[in-house]
Parts: structure tokens; sequence; C-alpha cells
């Protein structure tokens, strides 16, 4: 396997000397930064993300931040989501789409104010479509990317090690809403939310003084929790079904395709921009989904490309991640497949780069 | 050194089976897509880059395409650089800027017809911005991405290969000019530019069906000249003070502090977004600027983050880029410094990983 080649271009984190201490062995590059993929092997993280709690450098997840008197109106144009019920204090994972409803990016919305909003986005410059919207319509708001690096604490021992740093408050935070809490004299979000379905939480670090202590309070804290450094794992984000912008959707791709529909409020969201589009395609549905599939064989290669999904001669779909999975015993994946071929117990066939393989559509994700 | 992790998400190009093939042993990440760094070593590439002749995997220079008839209007107001008076045929380096007259890409503009322009980007989702600004002004213009991927023959022997494929009729192509060629029955837009100094071709290659046939063609071709496939050459373009957007300039520069304010007709180019804020700073000049700058010492380390220039114990700068260059036998560097430090002959004292060495700024990048 190649090396990456470091460069200024592909940003540092404020973690990153916890990340490099750690024995990161593999990384990917995400929003023009780095992201650590694996440290022991994916898929002994994989077994420790399960069992015990792991700290995550996803400072890749830019924050893009709206301030000013249209902030809402703004982000209201940016997503079919209807956000009029949204209270400050709560993120909502909000589809973002063009005017022909295809997906910009798939960020969580944290809702600090009615006038200030952080969108932490997914791998695309989502700053830059944001940023044309707001001049091109004349908003009066200030968009920009503020100085924050999300670090993540997963894993099911993440209550007992957030208690012990940030106090016994943060086990009453709810599911995908955020609380204020201190560090060394800084007020910090930390929201229960995060791209596991392990549980834990997602601490917004503003400016990078702060980050190595808060790593080391961490580490230092969880030492008897079996605390280690950790990342997103292929593995048990398929078996989530936790989707990938860039991997498992494009902007070819519309929220419904991705299985999103139910975040797309088409009717009531008024002013965003994709709506007219949309409005079609969630009366008519979409002609081809992401699926659950499970791969027949012994471990899959990697996939780094899109591996045919065939049946019957045609081709009916695409594999877009796939890995085997130690705990079901099997190559979990995930596919965009035609409606033709998309009702669970459906046999398909995969084209991966070492040979083809028998599939069989699933109703659900593994977890 | 990290691997780096592939996913479909660091999109392949039609190129990759010829890169593999080659033996690459490291990538980048640019406009999520693979970008080889080196092949044989870094130091070998960049002798034979300036001896031979190299086939170059640039399909990460993607396009961005205007079609119809708001396509002239919408790409004057992305840039600064007066576009009246360029003629179909012509390529144009146009720095990119919004409102504040900050930097979003640094791209080169390649004028199909008047109602139809490419948009060859450097490292930033580009097409987003694009996007943001016609829906929002509501132009009659188509903004996408095409499949297009530039395959770049770099080196002194680059017309002796190009005119065995293509024909004597490419070596009549002028600087930053192109014509359309044919191979396999297909209309190739071939250019004479590339991010080298020692002359070479750009080939617009639309769709991947005939890419590695040209790849082929081009090494079968150039077996007595020494091909080998090569990539952007660290210490080759530092040398030749080759900017690297996101490395050398980010958002946070004007053209003016990246020293491209030749390229800026600020009084002229009437609808630039950003022209307003460069008025000012057209007249009165930026307070920082791009300079060479020679680092004392032996090799220095891969430059991964901004290296602090200090001066009397203030910081008056910043190094983006850094490279032992055998030809000259000294450090090469790109850096941002302030004016008080900016003259030729300064000296100023870099902080590297490494520790401190004492550097000269130069009037000029070496070749």
């Amino acid at each position: 396997m190649a090396q990456i080649s470091q460069s200024r271009r592909l940003r540092r984190t404020p973690f990153s000397d916890g990340v490099e201490a750690a024995g990161v062995k593999g990384y990917t590059v995400y929003n023009h930064m780095l992201l650590p993929t694996v440290f022991r092997s994916v898929e002994e993280d994989y077994h420790h993300l399960k069992s015990a709690v792991q700290l995550w450098d996803v400072s890749c997840e830019r924050q893009v931040e709206l301030r000013g008197p249209d902030a809402a109106r703004l982000m209201q144009m940016l997503t079919p989501r209807d956000l009029r019920g949204m209270l400050p204090g709560q993120c909502f994972y909000v589809p973002i789409v063009d005017e022909t409803g295809g997906m910009l990016n798939d960020p969580v919305a944290v809702k600090l104010a009615e006038d200030r909003w952080w969108i932490s986005i997914a791998d695309s410059d989502l700053l830059y479509w944001v940023k044309g919207i707001a001049q091109g319509y004349r908003l009066d708001v200030l968009v920009d990317e503020p100085d924050v690096s999300p670090l993540a604490v997963q894993g099911p021992k993440s209550d007992d090690l957030m208690a012990r740093v940030f106090g016994d408050g943060v086990r009453d935070i709810r599911f995908f809403r955020f609380g204020w809490f201190r560090f060394q004299g800084r007020d910090m979000a930390v929201a229960r939310s995060g791209y596991s379905k392990q549980g834990g939480f997602e601490i917004y670090v503003e400016g990078g003084e702060t980050a190595m202590d808060l790593w080391n309070a961490l580490m230092e804290a969880g030492r008897d929790l079996d605390v280690h450094a950790g990342c997103p794992n292929l593995i048990e984000r398929i078996e989530g079904g936790l989707l990938s912008y860039g991997n498992d959707m494009t902007d070819d791709n519309t929220p419904h395709e991705c299985g999103l529909g139910r975040f797309c409020n088409t009717h009531t969201a008024i002013g965003c921009i994709g709506r007219d589009a949309l409005l079609r395609v969630a009366t008519e549905g979409p002609v081809k989904q992401i699926r659950a599939l499970e791969i027949s064989g012994g471990p899959v290669p990697g996939c780094d490309r899109l591996w045919p999904v065939r049946a019957g001669g045609k081709l009916v779909g695409h594999v877009s991640s796939a890995a085997w999975s130690p705990d079901f015993n099997t190559n979990v994946a995930i596919g965009m497949v035609r409606m033709t071929h998309w009702d669970a117990g459906t046999e398909v066939e995969i084209h991966s780069p070492d040979g083809a393989r028998t599939a069989v559509v699933r109703e659900k994700f593994w977890i």
C-alpha cells in the first residue's frame, strides 16, 4: 500500500501530536485534513470500540458558522428538513441539497442560538456553497470556518470516562442534544452524538490551546477503562448503516435515494433551494436506494471503487463500502440497488476485483 | 510514515492502473482524488523530470464547466483578471476571489467558446462556489463537473514525445494556448501548460475509455526518450516558484499577497465579486507577500505545517513549502513574509521542527 505524503495542505489538527504518539498507522484525508483510519489494526480497533472507550480526532468535521439576522433563513435554504421546531441546544442531521435535489453534504446542524449556527460537515467544501448562496441572495449573515475541532469519545464506557473529566452532568445530555461544560476554565459544547453506534459524545473544542490538555486528561482519567486512541471504524460503521458522503452517496444522489427521506419535510420546508426538485421525488419515490448487502465467501478486498451489482446479466446497482465483519461472520456492505432488485432477500451478484460473489439484499443493517 | 487508506471517496482516476503498474510509492489527495507524489524517489524523479519526459496523472485537476448565455459573465464575476480580451483557444491563469478578496482557488480558465468554459481547478471544491453564485444571481448557465481527466506530459523531451503520438502540429501550440488533436478518432484539447518549469503539455481527456490507451501509446512511443511515470515534483516546483493552493496560500490571502497582482486588473474587471475589496489592496499594496527563501544547513525535514519566520525576536512570517535542492545545493523554500523583512538579502530565522536555522530572502525564485 502506498504512503501518504504530508504537506501543509493536508492540515494537521490540534490533536495530531496525540494521534502520532498513540501510533497511528493509516490516514485518510477529509476536508483537506488528516483523519486517522487505523491504530492497532482495523479489526482490533473494532473489537476495542465495541467493548471499551476511544478518543477520536475528528477535527476534520469542520464547522461552517452562520451568524446574523438571516442565519436561520439561510440554514433553511440549505436543507429540505423543516427546522422551524428546532431549539437552541439541539443537533439535527440535515441533508444539504442543490437546486436539483442532489446532495452536497450530510452534516449535523448545531443550533447555538436563533442567529448563530454551526454546520458540522462531511467531506466537501460546503463553506463555498453557503458563501455563494449568502452572497448571491445578499443575505445579512456572516459565513466562515471557525477554529473548532471536534474530539469524539465513543464506546460503551464513554459516559463513565466523560463524567470523570466534565462531571456527572454529561450523563444527562440526551441524544443529539448538547450542553455547555467547563474544562480548564473554558466552556465547550458537548453533544451526545458521533459516527458510531456504540454511544458517546462529541466535544467541540474551540481554538487549539487546550486541545492536547483535554486529550491527555481523558487518556489519564480513562486508564482503568482501557481508553485508547481510535477513529471511525470501517467495519462498525457499515454494520450500523452509517453512510459516508463521497463513498456511499455523492451529488448525483437525492436524499431519498440515500434512505434519508425521513429527514426531508419537502412540503413544509419553505425556502429550501432544492424543494421544487424534491417535491417530485418525494411523491414518486426513488428508482434506486441504499441497501445493506451481505456478500458471501471469505473476506472481501478493500473497496476502493464502485463494485458492480448484477442480476440476470444486467447492472442493477453498485457496492460502495464493504468489509469483513468478525462479529457477524460475513461480509457486510452498503450499496445502491435498483427498485427491481431492492427487496429484502433478493439474490444478486457482486463483481469485486477478486471475482464474482453472490450477495443477498437485507431488510436492515446489522445493528 | 503512515499509509493512505483507500476508499471510493478518494477517487481513482482513468490512469490509476498505469500509475500503479509504474510503481507509485506515495500519494496525496487533491480534489477528493488520488494524486501521485513519488515514483522512484522525489530526488530521482526530479533529476529525470529535468532531463527527459514524464507522464503525470493530474486527473485531480478537475474541471468546472460553464455553459450557456451567461457563462462569460459568470466567469468574470469569479476573477479580478480582465477577461475581455481572451479568445477561444486561450488559457488564462485566474485567481478566484470571494467578496473580501480572499482566494478560493487559483485555476486555469480554458475558453472553449464564448458560451463554454472549463476551469481547471486547484484543491478546493470551486464547483460549490460557482454553483452558489449562479443560483443566487439566477444566471442562465449550466455549471457542473464534466468527466475530463488531464494527463500532463512534462520535461524537455515533451515536444518530441507528443509529436510522435499527435503529429508535429503540437510543436506549434503556443504557451497557454490549446488546440484540438485526434487520438483514436477522438478530439482532445491539448494545451502547452503544466505544473513545472520544464516545458510540456496537458491533454484534457474526456471520458475514461481511451485514457489507458493514450497512457500506453505515450509510454510505448517514448521508450528511447526514457519516458517514465512522474508527478508534480516538490523540489522543482519550489525552485520554479510554482505556488500550491492550500500550501502556500489559502482563503485568508489576497492575490496581491501571493504575488499575483499582475493577474488582477482591478480597475477594469467590472463585475468581479471581490473587486471592491481588492481596489483598496491594489492601491495600498499588501503588508505581507510570498517570497523565495534560502534556508541554511543540511536538508530540512518535510514541511507538513507552517514554520514560523522570526527576526529580532518577532514573528515576521511563515514558511509553507521547503525542500533540499540537489541542483542548487541549498534548501529552497516558499514563505509569506511581512513588508518589514521582505527585501532581498534580509536575514531571518526559520523555526522548523528540528530547530532554528538562518535563512535569506531572495529577489527571485531559482528558475
